[in-house]
């Protein structure tokens, strides 16, 4: 017997929450039952073209009686006590990451979620990334031998505006953190944190104490090694960019380029706007993905999709980080 | 003031048909008003799912009064028919390619279109893929100089079956026809033509006189030569490839490769399942582009939509060519 | 034991004479005992570079006694006579293609060479090239199953002053000859061939009645085609490339880097210089090989050196795409 | 006029004490004249071979009186007193890094090296691969705007002995050190080291307290951030590639393939064999530009040889990562 679509309230109309909207039109899986958004010109814009009812009300999401899974794309500080909304309410839940900017609240929510009988699933969509994850598949079916190292490479087109970055808990817990989360989709028991930061280029980041420029070294239980190169900005635009390297080889993403074209001339070859935009072109087909993995999981099917435990632990790795770049030494961390 | 949505009757729900219903449905600038296949079933499945009313009797596309234009994607021997019905009611069409495989029944036709004052566009649709059509405009914009050769390597990923070989017209007018267009879309003037067909592969071919391989040389009135290489099968998938050279430099365009993952080992360097499978992936976006150029044909803009005469000339050379790969002799084409 | 090296008389010191002297003088197995020029300032500064008695009179090369070898180097013109030369002295030699432009001189000369003991090889150097052998090796080894097409194209970095021109024979026997040998090394029996020639830039070659743009179409005997794309400048630099598409996949040969510096900026990704400058850099590892391989030859092992009858192959094929795109119809040819 | 060429006392014929010699050999402005190794079969087969007098005593090199140069590729520990004895000889010196792996030695011998009026040159040869130099120049001349990173992915194809890593003085001072001066010849002032080792795989370092993987992440007095990641071995063979990130674009060296072709099949492209061996295949245009440089500079002319300061700086950051790597914390460093 064929499932009836699993009907969503969506929380948050932003940018990303547009994204889920759209996804969750379009899968023949999923509908939109509830848009909610203080915001109310917002929810009811998305529901107009996505369907659902609007409202600024959030609490109606999870006391309306027709929603079977809520998805959160509300501003952070939000996260944690609707997360434990949806956990009383007995709704199973995908929450954009990160779960809040402060490991105190997470650690105080977590006996609840481990104890609860649904879904939190954490919405780190680079895992769905089809090129992501063949890389993982094919590391996990042994085809490079013991993952030995893992190099990361993950820039920004642009620094977000200052006052975003005022309220963003700094690069490592704002944009690293889907590279911690991208590490332990890898080495899942990250064991030492090693940061470096550096502000190199003016992005208004220096104001707010935050660094614009990024390394991080990981080092999992088994040894392995992970480095993470950030930068805030790329003239190049997004760079997304990872390599496994095990003892019989390498296996690599490149950048995902919009061109097919190059002129070659007697100056040599090129090839123009090689690289997508940002995340939303960059990850679109994650974004479908992660929302596909998650009708399995609500379903009670075995699912992959990312846990509360995943977002706890980038959260620790992005404090361990921070720690790390500011006090200059290396950092042991429990993920346990 | 914006423009309504033009209302398309669409005749023709095969493979090619169901792209166009769901370009139609997708563009926010047209709508599916009728759809008409003599096999009613497949039209009310399209009309199910992208709209309009779906009927069995072609002649309701152009008596309904609510058609704005229409979209022929029914088989090549009543495309004739229906583009003069289409004149005579007046209503701007869309004709798949090829126009005919008979170019006295095109000539035929030809001076009711010409004098008519309605737009009869051809569906040579890879004008329209980014790509292609970039690289065209970066030549015409001078950054290679003249244009001295083109270079068209053009495979499909396997052979159709026998029994469509038998009515297809043969490989030039059915396969190699397209690239007739696309050089003529660089170079407009062609003169003369060589061609040399072969058999290399068991592909059923043969039993109807058919070539599967086969290499066509053309001669513009500038001098520039144009070399078309097709095959009926390639085992790296749908091949479509084109390069530019000019007196400053090379334009060319790569296979569309669906993978971001390459392994390196000692063996060497691999990327997996590299190129789209065929047209249907492989030109989609050039689908909805070509419907949006004809969007603007039809409201009286300029736009650059290939003709029926575009359509009368790709059939012009492959008759030529098919006469040089038989008589071995070049042939000497006049496309005015 | 091992063999006392293999002395050579090098006759003409021009540039591509200049390469063998070179060669022979780094290969432990060849060493320069006479360089001949009638101009004898050049022979001698080969000699005091490489090593041998320079000499103004050819005739010493064959009568001083002191001879394994002869290397051909000297223009065109003088080829047949000294491969007779060579032939009654009972010396191996490897000449310079082509043997002739006037293959009535090569069938007169035919039958001696054939009825001669000693080896007779053609100095077609880029089968030795390791990239095309490496291809032609896999291609023999079945590695893309039966080879159907094989595309080549061939361009040289910029055309020869008009007085070479005037002497060359015209571009099929200058240049594309090379061509029809590479072809030939895949698939030796041509049976026919169609040739299309163009005038597309200013070189001079107009005066001569010369093409500086051709294509040529080659049918084997087993149905296989190949394409032959020819320039006579290119402003990329020298583009040689290759590809051999069987029904199990294609091998291609890319243009050789100099570079291994890529820039990428919003505008997009470029390489500078990407290309070697011309065939003495390009082929010069193809150059050390062949010797090493008449070498072999000479000693009256088993080697692969194209022979007389491959230079006279080449030149048939030749004389037929001068005739095809002189009298625009395709050629029958036997080169038995 | 034009200068004699510079004689060179040879000190060293192991591996790289070869390559030296074949290139003085090779080279027109220099000549072997004397090549010293106790192990004086060595040093005879070299001089025969290449040139010079062999002697087991070195220090007839520095009385023989017709040694204008002095390359010492001699074992580590020879270095600090072959150096003292050329700068007491007056003799322009040209040693193997490292100094020496004891920073104390090193720091003793540096103030009569700076008050020396001979050149004392480092064998720091990557700085000359045309690769790594054309990206420096580029990055010098601006055009990425201010480097902000700078990426260094450096693998040897297999790990040396275990009786060969006891006494290297662990990865850092013997596998990084090359990357160090890399780092410095972009970022000359480095203030910070932090590094992560680890062992990852059976290579018999782990008997000897060493790692065989490493990650090293250094600031520079500007801000920007090095990283450097290695490993002992590299299944893909030799690994060495670089890349240069700046506010307007990225720089990027790859890897130096060996082979030009590839194979399309269904399962998607591969090239064979990518990499080059090892360092004296990847850097042998590197050591040869090394020695021409070093010409100049012998010469008194302005030359960009790497100096005795750089081999003490590469040392002092080897020591700072040691110490990082053990201590797991950032360690200051001052190269001044």
């Amino acid at each position: 017997m064929p499932h009836a679509p699993l009907r969503f309230g969506l929380i948050g109309t932003g940018r990303i929450g547009q994204v889920h909207a759209e996804n969750i039109a379009a899968n023949p899986d999923t509908a939109l039952a509830w848009v909610a958004d203080p915001f109310v010109d917002g929810a009811r814009r998305v529901a107009d073209r996505f369907g659902g009812r609007a409202t600024a009300d959030t609490d109606e999401v999870f006391t309306a009686g027709d929603v079977d899974a809520v998805l959160i794309a509300s501003p952070t500080p939000t996260h944690v006590d609707l997360i434990e909304r949806a956990v009383d309410a007995g709704i199973p839940v995908l929450c954009e990451k990160p779960i809040d900017l402060d490991i105190a609240r997470v650690d105080r929510l977590r006996p609840k979620v481990a104890a609860a009988g649904i879904p939190v699933a954490l919405g780190f969509n680079r895992r769905f990334d089809p090129a992501f994850a063949e890389v993982r598949a094919r590391v996990a079916a042994g085809e490079i031998g013991a993952l030995e190292q893992l190099t990361i490479i993950s820039r920004d087109p642009s620094a977000p505006p200052a006052d975003y970055i005022a309220v963003s808990g700094g690069i490592f817990r704002d944009m690293t953190i889907h590279d911690f989360d991208m590490a332990r989709s890898f080495l899942p028991d990250i064991v030492e944190v090693s940061a470096v930061g550096s502000r190199t280029f003016d992005d208004g980041a220096s104001e707010h104490g935050d660094f614009d420029t990024a390394v991080v070294t990981l080092r999992a239980a088994s040894g392995a090694l992970v480095t993470i190169v950030n930068s805030r900005h790329s003239a190049v635009g997004y760079d997304q960019r990872l390599e496994a390297f095990g003892g019989n080889g390498t296996l690599q993403v490149a950048n995902r380029s919009t061109s097919l074209v190059s002129l070659s001339t007697g100056d040599g070859v090129e090839t123009r706007a090689p690289y997508e935009d940002f995340f939303l072109q960059r990850y679109a087909e994650a974004y479908a993905a992660e929302l596909g993995e998650f009708v399995r999981l609500a379903r009670g099917e075995t699912a992959s999709s990312p846990t509360f435990e995943d977002g706890r632990a980038a959260l620790i790795l992005a404090d361990a980080a921070q720690r790390s770049a500011t006090e200059r030494v290396a950092v042991e961390v429990s993920l346990a």
